[in-house]
């Protein structure tokens, strides 16, 4: 395990824990106001996606795209937006997002202004379906290394 | 070969066309006053990510690092931004930029709100690089299928 000082990925979860592996979590993050917002955080401190040895790139990647067929089956969204950006803490993960066509955002991006507000009732029955999504998560990944 | 009618990238090349293969083309963007940000589209009009068999995500996203460990040779950024949303244009690409803490929305990613207006100074030496990189790039990635 490597880890930096002062990385909040390194001093802590980023989020609230769902799965925990020997290499990667996976936690489901309070941000933007979208209602399923995971992100695959790689353990060690590893700044870029290309800094991961093939193998464990794909370990990766395979984690990410179980959580967005888990979301597609569960959730319904319009779309499942991937992206790594690190520019704020360069600490690997993975943000894996659901995106809803009425959400607060949509279309555009989890980081870019607002569009409006979301129905309060169409949140909630996306956050009624998280602890499916999570469970099936946690049967589809518990034994990946 | 699937393709919508309508869809942009299936309709047009969605930036200058730096490498074309059976499966995926590198394009370069124009785009949020970025000088280094690239696509790697997938040619099949494919929506999710996950949509993909796994052996084509393991290539495509070897393609992505591919691109990515080039820029960080050439290009020395602050930090590579890989991203696949879709939300607009549910066709498959991945967003793959080079970030520099000069540029014009560091450290807020390339679809949020503009932080400053970049130094053209800066902006031509990446540039200046970008034929560099793709040289490179035309030679790793030109066997791959």
């Amino acid at each position: 395990m490597s880890a930096a000082a002062g990385c909040p990925l390194c001093e802590g979860p980023g989020g609230r824990v769902v799965l925990q592996a020997p290499r990667w979590r996976l936690v489901h993050a309070q941000e933007a106001g979208l209602p399923a917002f995971y992100r695959v955080v790689w353990q060690d401190h590893v700044r870029e996606f290309s800094d991961l040895p093939r193998d464990d790139r794909i370990a990766c990647l395979d984690v990410v795209t179980t959580v967005e067929e888990a979301m597609l089956r569960h959730l319904h969204p319009a779309k499942v937006n991937l992206a790594t950006l690190g520019n704020m803490v360069p600490h690997l993960h993975w943000h894996v997002i659901a995106r809803f066509d009425w959400d607060s955002h949509f279309p555009g991006p989890a980081w870019g202004p607002a569009q409006r507000v979301a129905d309060p009732a169409r949140v909630r029955v996306i956050e009624a379906a998280l602890p499916g999504l999570e469970r099936e998560l946690a049967a589809r990944l518990r034994p990946s290394p």
